[in-house]
C-alpha cells in the first residue's frame, strides 16, 4: 500500500526560515491526495480445502424466535479489515509490498456443520490469565443458545487432558456465573502435548469443533493438531483463542485479560507509592509480569502517574554511571524524598550475575531461565546506598502481585471482549473456518490464520510514541550512553 | 478510497449448490487484490493560516537531561492515521469519495510558543465524568515539565468562570494525586456562555493557550471562542478535549471515562440481577446514562451477560402484544423466575404519556425535557402483572446509579487514556495547532479539526454486527413487528 | 447490679476550685472498690421444658478425626456474659434491679439430636441484607460436617415456602462459594405467615430443626411458631437468626450485613461528595436505609468526614429559623462551597407534607407509609434556593443507594460474623435449646430467648457519647429550639 | 469479682443419666443469682499528680454554636467499664481478686488547658497500618474544631524527627481528605529513640500535648518519656494511641487498621484459591502477618471458607507423620484436587532449619531474625510430593501479600474507629490526663495505663472457642500428638 506521491518526498525538508506559515500551508495542500498500493486479503484455511463436497445449510439464526437478521447482519467474504492504518506519508517510497486485509469475523449466512451433529471440545493451556472462565462460559452459551449445539465438553487439565482425563459436559446451568470467578473451571496445565494421543482422542471421542485457549506454546501446538488433522482429512475445526495476560502476541490489538491486569496492577503500585512516600529516602518496587515484552509495565505505568521508572526487556538499563539508574534515583530522593520503580519480570536479565549452574539451567523450552529482577534490584539499591550514603536511612518495599493479578475476574473491559471473541470463534467454527484465531484488529474482531499468530510477536515499540510518550511523562532516562 | 475491481460484483452471489466449497475458494481467490481510491488528507487549522509570520522554535524536548529524541521521535506532517479500516469489498461500486486520513498527534520537532510566553487556561464544563481530573492533571504536569511552562490557571466553574471568577494557578505539585480523585477540582457549571465577555476575558487576561473539556455543547462553543479569536487575529490557540460520559461524540473512538462508567454500571447490574433472583418473579431495572445514545447499555450488558433485555434510544421498541417486552419478560419469567432489564435513559422516551405540561416543557436547548423511563417502565410492569397474573407474587426493584457512576475516579484504562490525550493536546497546541479536538481514531492518537467534532454524532449502529451480537448474547426480541 | 457505695454520691460534684488536682485525687481514690448488686442469669427455653424425658448422647465433635476437644472446649450452663459493661459508679442509687447474664453460645458435650435422625429446614424471610446466603451456607456446612447431618433443606420464598413450595436439599457441594454472593439463594418474600399452615407444614415434613432467618416482623413470628410446636409438644427446635440491615435489632451488639453496609454507603457519600465540590454551591444528598433508626447514616458519617451533616429518625430537626437545616446549610456553603447531607429513610417523616390519600394509606403492618424524605428535601432546598439566592447557580444531587447497598455480599467482618453466628445456632440447637436468638452481646456470643428479642428495640441514643461525637464530628446543629 | 455461690460448684457435673431435663432445670435455677466481688477502678495519671495546682476551664465545648451539651453528655470520672464480662460462674472460687473497671473516654466538663495555650505534636512510628492519616486527621480536626487549638504540628519521621527534623504544620485544610490515604502522611521511621534528646526537643519547642502513635515498642518509649516529663515536672500530657496491624496488644478490643488488613487478605486469599482449583494437585499458600500472634491468619480464614488449614505461631505444627500437615493436605487434594494453606509470618519458626548465620543473627531487639515460613513451607510441600507422587502433576503458588495489605486507606469500619480514637485521646489530653492510652475496652472506649498496656500481650487463645470454632470451620488438624 504505497503512495505514488513524488511530492511527499520533501515532507520532512523542514528549515528554520523565519516563516513557516507558508511552508505548512504548502506541506498541507501536497498531502491531498495521495494513491495507494494494492491490497491483499489474507486467505484462511477452511475445511472445503481438503473436504471439498461438504454440505451446507442456512445459519439457524434464521429461525430465531426473537431476533430477525436484517440486512447485512450476516457477515460475506468481502468484509474485510485493513491490518495497517498509520503511515508516514512522506517515506512510503519505494513502494511497500500490497497491503493486508483480513476476513471480519462474525455469523456467516451459511454453515457447515448439523446443530445436532456437533461435538465441541473447549481446552485451556498454560498459566492463569483474567477472563478464561468468561471465554469459556461464552462458548458454551452461545453455542447452545445461537446454534442449538447441546454437546459441548471441557476438557480438563490443559492438552494432557486430551488423552488422560475425561471430558466434563457443559451447559449454560452449569456454566451460570463463571464470568465473575478467575482462572478456569477447567484447571489447565503447562505441557503434556502429544501430538498423535492427542488428535486420536480428538477422533475417538467424536470431536468435530476443538476451541484450544492458550498462549504462544499453545498456538504452535494448534498449529500441528490442525496440521494432523488435515493430514487425516478429519471433518474437524479447529480455533485457536490466544490468551496472554503479557499481551505479547502479535498481529491482535490486544489479547484478553491483559487491561484487567494492568488495572489490578495500580492496586500494587499504589502499595508502592504508599510505602516509599511514608519512609525516608522510601522505594517502593513493583515487579510486573512481562519476560519478552514490557506492556503490563509500560500501561500501569501510564495510568499511574506515581511511577518515577519503569523497566522493560525492550530497552537496556544500567546502574551505575552518567545517566544510569542509581544517578537518577539519586536525583529524585532528593527532590521529593521518594521514589516507585516498575519493572517487568523479563527486563535486566543480562545484568543479572548468574552462578554456574544458573548459566547452565534451562526451561522446558531451553531457554536460559529467568532471574528475579526484583530482588537482584532491591539487593543491589542497599548496596548501593550503604556505600554513597551511610548512616542515612533508606528503605526498599518489594512487591510481587503476580498470582493477585493474573487470577481475579476480568473486568467489563475484557468480560465484553471475552464475550465477542467467544462469538466470533463460534461463528468462524460453524462457517468452517479452521486453523485459525480471532481476534481484534484495529478495534475490529477479524480471522487470522492460526500459523501467522503461532509465529508472530509483539513487542513494545521504543521507536514509537508510546515509549516515548512514558518517558516523557515520567522523565525518566532513556539509558543511552551518549 | 473505492476498489476498481469488476469481479468482487460477484461476491455476494452465493448460492445453494451442493458443493461450496469450490466456489469459496473461488471467492477467496478473486479477493486477492484490489486498488484503492486516492486518499485526502484533512487539514488542520494553524496559527499560522492568519498569523504568518509566527516565528518557531526547536521543540525543548529537545534539550530535555534525560532523554533524547531519537530518529522519528517527532511526528511530521506526514504522519496520518485512516479513518476508514472496514470495508464490504463486493459492495464499493461506485467509486465513494476518497478516503480520509488524519494528522498523528504527538509531538513536533518546532514549536511555536516560547515556554517562558505561554500562559494556559484550562476549563471544565458540564457534568461530571470520570477522568476529568486526570486530563487537568496531565495538562498541568506535561506542560511543567516537557515544555517548562510556569503559567498554568484552572478556570473555575465552566465558561462563566473566564469572566466572572479568579483563574486559579496550578502546578504540579497543587494537583499531585488527583488522577484518583472523581469529579473536577476546577469545578463545572453548564451554560453561561457568552462568547464576547469570554474572548474578551481570554484576551485581557492574557491567556495564549486555551484547554477546553466539555461535551458537545461545549465544543461548539469552543468553535465559536476559536472563530472569534480567528477573527481577531490573536495568537491564542485553541483545544478542544471531548468530554461525555455517554460517548456519544463522533470520529473518535471513544470519550474518555466511559470504560469506568461501563465498569461501575456492572455493580449496578450485579444488584438488580441479586435482587431480581432473591425475589419470587423479581425483576432488576437499571437505568444507565445515555441520552441519544445506548453506548453504555450496550457495553454494560455484554460485560454482563445477567442482562436479559436491553432496552437503548436507537432502537424502538413496544410492550404489549407478539414480540413485545411483556411478552418476553413472561417467557423469562417462567423459565428463570427473575430477569433482569437495562434501559438507557433516552430509550422509550415516544412511549411514555406526557401531560400537558410536560408536552409544553423544553430543556435549555430547547428540545422536549427527558422524561424517566426506569419510573415509567416499573410502573408498566407493575401493572401488567396485577392485570395479567393476579395473587402471584411479583417485586420490581429499580436502580438509577448514574451519579454513583459518574463521581468515581477513572480506572487504569481511562487514567492511561487521559494521559495520552493530554499529551496529544499540548503537543499540538505547541506545535502552532488551533481550533482542533485530540482523541483516538482506530486507536491512534489524531488530530481533528473542532468544527467536524462538534457536528459529529455517535449512534449506536443497529444494522452493526455489535448490536446484533447483544441481541445474541441476550436473546432478547428485537421489536421488529412483523 | 447496683453498688453500696455511699462515697460515690459526691462524684459528680465539680466545682470551679482554684486547685482541682486534691480533688481529682481524692475522687479517684474514692472509687476504688464498690461491691455490686447481684446477677440473674436469664432461662434460655429447652426442649426438656416439655419433653422432659429426651435421651442425649455426647457431642459427635467427641469422634471426630481431626481435632480432640480439650478441657474447656464445650461450655458449660455456668459459662455466661454480663449484658450491661458500663456503669456510672455515682449514679447507681437506688439498687438498680439485679444484672443480667446469659448463657454463652458453643458446642455443649451432650446433644439431643441423633445426627441420623435430624432434618433441618432453613428459611429466609423479608428483605435482603449482606451476608444472608453466608448464614445459609455455613448453617449447611456446619451441621454436615460438625454433626454429621444429611438432611438439610432450604425453604424458598419466605413463611409461604413453608406450606406453598417443595424444599430444596442442600449440601456443601451445593452451597460452594455462596459466602460470596449477595441475596439469598433461596429466594426471600414478605408476608406469608400463616401459623397454622406453617407448623402443619414443618411437622408433615417431619423437620426438626427449624432455622428462621429475618427481621423483627419474622422474629415475632418465629415466636409464635415456637409457642404452637411448644402446645403441640413436639421434639423441634426453633432458632431465630436476626436479619436486619437496619441494625434496629435489640439487646445483640449488631445485626449482620450491617458493616457491609456502612461500607458500601461510602461510595455513595463518596460520589455525593465529589456531585458537591465539582459544582458551584452543591449539595449532595444521600438517603440511607434505615426507617426507626440512624445506626446505618450514624456509623457511615462517622467513617467519612465528608458528611456536614446527618438526619436520622432519633432526632427531630426542623428547616427553617435560627439553629435550623437551612441556616446551617448557608453556612456551610459559604464557607466551603459545597456540603454532603445524609439522610435516614425515617427521619423528618413528621416534616413532610401528606396528601390525603397519604395520610389515609397504610403499610401491611397499619403503619403510614413512609414519604421519601430524600426527594422531599431535594425539593425544599431548590425552593429555598430560589426564595434566597435568586439568580446563583445552585445544584443538588441526590443519590438514593438502597438496592446497591443491601445486595453486595458480605465484607470479611461480616462472613465472619455470619460464620460465628451460624455456628452458633446450630451448637444451640443441636444441645435441645429452642425457642432463641443467637448473637453477640459485648463482643461474645450468647444465646437470647426468642421473645425478648422480638420485643426489643434498638435505637440510637442521643443522650449517650456516640451522638455527641457525630455532632462533634460533623459540627451539626442539635435542632434544639433553645 | 468472684462469686459467693456454693451451690455453682456442681455445675459441671453433668452425668449420662436418662432424663438430664430435670437436671437442666435445676442447673438453670440454681444460676439465678450470684453476688459478686468488689471493683477495683483502674487509676489514671494525671498532670495534677506532680502539678497539683493547675488551674482548670470549662470546657469549651460549652461555647460551641452548634451544639448544647446536655446532661450526661460530660463523662464524670464515676463513668466506668467493666474489663471481665465473661464468666464461668461454676468456676469462679475462690475468690478472684477484685474485678477491674476503667474510664470511659470522652468530654469532660473541665480542661486543664487554654486552648489558645495548646502546642500539640503529632508522631507516627513503626511499619505502616491503614488507619494512621485518619488517626492523624482527627486529630487535627478534633483539636482545632472542638477545643479551638491553632498550633498543631506533625513530628516526621518518627520518634527522631523530634530532634532531627522541623515539624509541620498542620490545620484542617492540610488534611483534607487525609482519611481516604494509606500510610502516614507524616513518614514514619523505626528506632531513632534517644530519651534525651527527644524529651529536650519536646520542652524547647514548647509542645505541651504529645499524641504518640505506634506498636508496643513505641508504647515502651512513650512510656520512658511520660516517665521523664514526670520527672521534670513538666506541664505536658503524653498519650499513646496504640497502632499494630497484627493486633497483638493487649487489653484492648482491637487495634486499628486490623479489619482493613483482614479484609485486604480475602484478596490474597481468593487469589490462592482460584490458583489451586485451576490447577491440577494445587496448592494455595498465603502468608500473612502475624510474628507472635496469628489474629490476622484466623480471622482471615473465618472469614473465608475456601481455606483447608490455618497456621499460627500459637500452635505448633508438624508436616511429617500421623496428623501431620502432609496426611492432611493429601487427604484434601485427593478429596477436592486442591488445597489453600494460610500461614502467619511467625509460625513454624522453630521448624525451619537455620544456617549457623541465622543462628546467630539477631534483630535490633536481640531476638533470632524471623524466617520465611512461605518460602519454606513451599519448597517442603514440593520435596514431599516428589518424594511420595513422583511423575504426578503438582503446584503450589505462594503468596505474600503484605505491602498490599498495609498500605492500603482504611475501611469503613476501621475509619470509624480511628475518628472515635482520635476523639477519646484530645478529650482525655484536655482532661488533663497524662502517661495514658485509648481504646476500646469491651466496645466502649476506655483510657488505660500507659504502662499497663506496653506490658500487655495479646495472643489467641488457643484454649478458647474462637480458636475451636476455626478447627471445626476448616476442619483441620489441631496438631497434638496423641
Amino acid at each position: 500500500m504505497a503512495v505514488s506521491c513524488p511530492e511527499a518526498t520533501n515532507l520532512v525538508t523542514s528549515s528554520d526560515t523565519e516563516s513557516p506559515a507558508e511552508q505548512q500551508q504548502q506541506q498541507d495542500q501536497s498531502l491531498d491526495t495521495f494513491s495507494f498500493a494494492p491490497l491483499r486479503l489474507q486467505r484462511l484455511p477452511h475445511l472445503t480445502d481438503y473436504l471439498p463436497d461438504l454440505q451446507t445449510l442456512r445459519n439457524p439464526l434464521d429461525s430465531n424466535h426473537f431476533f430477525h437478521p436484517t440486512d447485512g447482519f450476516y457477515v460475506s467474504p468481502g468484509d474485510v479489515i485493513l491490518r495497517q492504518i498509520v503511515y508516514d506519508l512522506s517515506g512510503m517510497f519505494p513502494q511497500p509490498a500490497p497491503h493486508l486485509a483480513y476476513h471480519r469475523a462474525g455469523p456467516r449466512e451459511r454453515v457447515f456443520f448439523e446443530p445436532s451433529g456437533v461435538r465441541a471440545a473447549i481446552v485451556t493451556c498454560g498459566g492463569l490469565c483474567p477472563g478464561l472462565n468468561t471465554v469459556i462460559r461464552e462458548l458454551v452459551v452461545g453455542l447452545w443458545e445461537l446454534y442449538d449445539v447441546r454437546e459441548i465438553y471441557g476438557i480438563p487439565a490443559g492438552y494432557r487432558g486430551f488423552y488422560s482425563r475425561e471430558p466434563v459436559k457443559l451447559s449454560p446451568k452449569m456454566v451460570h456465573g463463571w464470568h465473575q470467578r478467575g482462572g478456569t473451571a477447567l484447571e489447565t496445565s503447562r505441557g503434556g502435548f502429544n501430538l498423535e494421543k492427542i488428535v486420536n482422542a480428538i477422533e475417538e471421542k467424536g470431536f468435530n469443533q476443538v476451541y484450544i485457549i492458550g498462549g504462544d506454546g499453545t498456538m504452535k501446538g494448534a498449529v500441528k493438531i490442525f496440521g494432523e488433522i488435515h493430514r487425516r482429512k478429519l471433518k474437524i475445526a479447529v480455533v485457536g483463542i490466544p490468551k496472554t495476560v503479557d499481551n505479547d502476541i502479535g498481529i491482535i490489538d490486544r489479547s484478553f485479560g491483559f487491561q484487567t491486569a494492568v488495572e489490578m496492577a495500580q492496586q500494587a503500585i499504589n502499595a508502592a507509592h504508599v510505602e516509599a512516600e511514608s519512609a525516608v529516602n522510601g522505594i517502593g518496587l513493583v515487579k510486573l509480569m512481562g519476560r519478552s515484552t514490557g506492556h503490563i509495565a509500560l500501561h500501569a505505568t501510564l495510568s499511574n502517574r506515581d511511577v518515577d521508572c519503569c523497566l522493560i526487556p525492550e530497552v537496556e538499563f544500567f546502574l551505575e554511571g552518567e545517566g544510569g539508574l542509581l544517578e537518577f534515583l539519586d536525583r529524585r530522593l532528593k527532590e521529593n524524598g521518594h521514589a516507585v520503580l516498575v519493572v517487568a519480570e523479563g527486563a535486566g536479565q543480562d545484568l543479572i550475575p548468574r552462578t554456574a549452574a544458573q548459566k547452565e539451567e534451562r526451561d522446558e523450552s531451553g531457554n536460559p531461565v529467568f532471574l528475579d529482577v526484583g530482588g537482584w534490584l532491591k539487593s543491589e539499591l542497599k548496596k548501593w546506598w550503604d556505600r554513597d550514603h551511610p548512616n542515612e536511612l533508606f528503605t526498599v518495599k518489594y512487591i510481587d502481585p503476580t498470582y493477585m493479578i493474573r487470577a481475579v475476574p476480568a473486568n467489563a473491559t475484557d468480560n465484553l471482549y471475552c464475550t465477542l471473541l467467544a462469538h466470533s470463534a463460534i461463528h468462524g467454527v460453524m462457517a468452517g473456518y479452521t486453523g485459525f484465531v480471532c481476534g481484534p484488529i484495529n478495534g475490529n474482531y477479524a480471522y487470522i490464520p492460526l500459523d501467522e499468530v503461532a509465529k508472530a510477536k509483539h513487542q513494545v515499540n521504543t521507536r514509537d510514541h508510546k515509549w516515548a510518550w512514558v518517558r516523557s511523562v515520567t522523565n525518566q532516562p532513556d539509558f543511552l550512553r551518549i
